[in-house]
């Protein structure tokens, strides 16, 4: 399905990141006089800058100026930290009037370079707001300011038995306002839905500084245009996220999991199919791993979870999750479709594991969790997060694979490791516009991970991008790509995703047309335009 | 808790829907020339008018210049039936062109008026596209015109073992698009969530004729701002939804529902509280129906449900309803917790029953779902949608029974009933704004029904509103009516709603205030006006 006309697709666009910045001349950079203002605001602690009359070293806004990938360089030479909503307002209003572009910070986690300033906005880093407001356990209502870290909000709430209905990898980093304004996605998608069927209000200072209080903790509530949606993904542009009320879900009485050994990346759709018929209400994750990934745990101390023996050649491996009230009835239907996969003629899967204890059961889980961090360990990766037809998620790891080596720039000296892994269990279907013509391609959340085995290097980028794009295109514009007859097809609705979790930031902003129509594109222009005439508001970020 | 100066309170505010239709001098009525234009986009019978070049009877038009509860008479002398997107379009830009006002109707099954021609606009019906486009039974996703009948989708799907996320009592005339312009929400919402999950795409014709293509089948997609969440709830006021994306979910494998009936109305909260305990994921509906209304509902045929002496004078009574994947696991559930409630030694139930086959369980729901048809046969019932604590639902009904009677408003001459019964298991919680302070009441839908018996007259709804809204405003609005000690909270982040799950329509457009901020109000004016700078689109409805 994958052509090897892909391959030797010449570069149609060469704009990156690095070469993509905008121009903020409508914008001005921080100065003293600035800082003398934000002083009557703020508490001194509350503002770092490296201008004179601050002098705070440089090393302190490192970590303001540097995601955590070490791969946007943000521009900022001066960190505000709030403590209140009504200094945010004051803050942005202030910025307003003297047209300094702002971008709201959370933990630093993204991985598009949405919460950097690109030349001399100044970052306002919600860090300092973490307080819990209300917490109701008989409702699950959690109304908290946007500071908060994932992690502490789990633990807050852990001892009323509830649980947050997300969870990533970077919970020990990120905060809740970032993961509203980026609608991070995440393990736990697949039970609980997204952000925006969980978070039930907001509170945002819009870029004009007024604080739009829309922290409703009804559940229910049809009383005028859902206007806290646009927040809910829109990156830090349109407003700041200050406050959040949010659904969080009781903690299941019981969870479990298993993970599976596959000879061959071609049974994970059936055995996901089956899967799902068998475990229904309870299955709340089904989580993807090729080879790479898997060895590249292994040999950094995730496992082993499984007999190598009995792993032998197998091309992948799948983990499924159970959330259940009561524990017998998950164990007995975990038993009976593990006996169900074993049994068959010719089994799905080579070998695999039930936990049999918490510790069993956080050790499969540190096998998927791990893997970030993994990467981060081998070098430098570079990060992709693309929706593309299951049946072709080990095509496109290959393909890139094969572009680097026959660019000369696979091995130790250069990229040393392609992968995939991600979510199985939330993937979805390109569907046709008329109905019985399609092959139903099965389309899933892929990760793609390139390792820079020594770093981010210009050559690398321009090796790998627009190219994955145009690999992942072929497959989200063209139906004709996924084998469709659909001659009389709107390409258009068809389009997948460039960008199923992470979202745009700065790094993507070229390559949202691969996602969005004109006409959409042109509408969200509008609505910045209505939020943020002035143009302050995370400039560069989401719309090119 | 529900002093008697709320009984006693003069009316400060005697707007109501018949007096307060705005001036909508800024259009133009229908005309000879228009129809001429518009037989050039329609076939001629897609065009219903009373002007002479059509001549169309009057009652033809009936069914669109009157809701189903005969309740709001519209005004449209000219009703468009268009059979594809491109006919909208080109529909609409003429109205724009010519300063038209369009009110978008789907089933006519609203109940604030938000479906009906306030002076002389066209009435543009969708009831002509009702075409499904696709259905893949793999990832659930159903793509179908936003005319189709909410039970044709239903039974479209069930021979794929899915079903839809919604389900409401209208649902053999509502459609599908209508749905979502109003975020119904209805019987599944507990288990499924709101349409803001849901719905994965729209396809929507904005007011300048423009086509909004964001049919998405993806269900994760983070790739700019979510604008399609914006017309879900948004009345046909920024667009007309023309197609719809939306994620089914499976059928359960098991289905069951008992139904209970309570002493006292005090044991509603800590039942509940039990039933969620005890069922965990499988309780898919926890409904509230009051001891008038189910009296109504025998009358009318509905039950006997329940043994009449057991019953005795139990105050209320609840529906719970389990969706699961073991109809043993379930069985065991439900048995362990009636046992469970039977056991204790002052039972919060009098009776109980568990539906044994198809039919019982169908005649369980069909107390809760005919309750509606049963008002209307009762005489024309004024309804109200509210959120109020729990504990109160009883209060706000006697409170208006008692208001009724003082007016002397009250018995077979006038307002026959007042009832009410609603969704419980949906609810949610006021809190405060600090941690700690409140008695966190639990909040739920309440669907208040008041019988005219002999039709809507002008001093019955005098004596209803504001009354209704002040009387619900006090626990909405004021946190000291709800017994906090809470000096300090903010109120405007403590609204209720005024409109759970019905909407603003026209019915309430000025109580809009009660339920959003100033604020909130002046920013949903800037997004009507980005979309819908004429004001042509469904004029007078939701903002006041």
């Amino acid at each position: 399905m994958l052509s090897l006309r892909h391959l030797a697709r010449p570069s149609s666009c060469s704009r990156r990141w690095a070469h993509n910045i905008p121009s903020f001349s409508h914008l001005n950079a921080v100065n003293e006089q600035d800082i003398a203002h934000f002083s009557n605001i703020l508490a001194p602690s509350s503002i770092l800058s490296t201008l004179p009359s601050v002098a705070t070293p440089a090393d302190d806004l490192a970590p303001y100026n540097l995601d955590w990938m070490g791969k946007y360089h943000g521009q900022a030479n001066s960190v505000l930290r709030p403590r209140t909503t009504e200094q945010v307002s004051e803050i942005v209003k202030y910025c307003a009037h003297r047209r300094i572009g702002i971008v709201p910070q959370g933990g630093n986690t993204g991985l598009v370079g949405g919460g950097i300033s690109l030349q001399k906005e100044i970052v306002l880093s919600l860090g300092a707001m973490n307080n819990v407001r209300s917490f109701d356990p008989v409702s699950g209502i959690l109304v908290a300011d946007a500071g908060c870290i994932l992690q502490s909000l789990s633990d807050y709430i852990a001892p009323h038995n509830h649980i947050m209905p997300l969870d990533l990898g970077a919970k020990g980093s990120c905060q809740i306002g970032g993961n509203i304004s980026t609608n991070a996605g995440g393990l736990r998608l697949l039970r609980y839905g997204s952000l925006h069927g969980t978070v039930l209000g907001l509170e945002v200072v819009l870029p004009d500084g007024t604080i739009l209080d829309q922290l409703s903790t009804l559940r229910k509530d049809n009383t005028g245009y859902d206007l806290k949606q646009l927040f809910i993904g829109g990156e830090g542009t349109l407003g700041i996220v200050t406050g959040v009320s949010i659904l969080v879900p009781p903690a299941p009485q019981a969870t479990n999991n298993i993970f599976l050994a596959l000879p061959r990346f071609d049974n994970v759709l059936p055995l996901f199919q089956i899967v799902k018929r068998q475990l229904g209400e309870i299955m709340s994750a089904f989580e993807y791993i090729d080879r790479t990934a898997y060895d590249m745990g292994l040999k950094h101390g995730l496992g082993p979870l499984l007999d190598a023996e009995e792993v032998g050649d197998s091309e992948c491996f799948i983990l499924v999750e159970t959330s259940g009230g009561n524990n017998d009835h998950d164990l007995e239907k975990l038993n009976h479709l593990l006996e169900h996969l074993l049994a068959a003629d010719q089994p799905l899967i080579n070998t695999g594991t039930l936990s049999q204890s918490p510790s069993q059961f956080n050790s499969i889980w540190a096998m998927r969790e791990g893997l970030t961090e993994c990467c981060q360990k081998e070098g430098k990766p570079y990060k992709y997060d693309v929706s593309v037809p299951l049946a072709d998620f080990q095509k496109v790891v290959d393909a890139v694979r094969e572009r680097m080596i026959s660019k000369g720039l696979y091995g130790d000296h250069a990229i040393s490791k392609v992968m995939g892994y991600g979510h199985v269990g939330d993937g979805n279907t390109i569907l046709p516009t008329s109905e019985g013509r399609s092959t139903y391609p099965f389309v899933g959340n892929l990760h793609l991970n390139v390792i820079a085995k020594h770093g981010y290097r210009p050559e690398l980028e321009a090796a790998l991008e627009p190219f994955i794009y145009e690999v992942v295109g072929e497959y989200l514009v063209s139906p004709k790509a996924l084998g469709m007859d659909v001659d009389d097809m709107d390409p258009a609705s068809h389009k997948g995703s460039v960008s199923a979790e992470h979202g745009i930031g700065s790094m993507k902003t070229h390559a949202l047309h691969y996602s969005k129509s004109d006409v959409s594109i042109e509408w969200m222009r509008k609505v910045k335009q209505v939020f943020d005439p002035l143009n302050i508001m995370n400039p560069g970020k989401v719309l090119p």
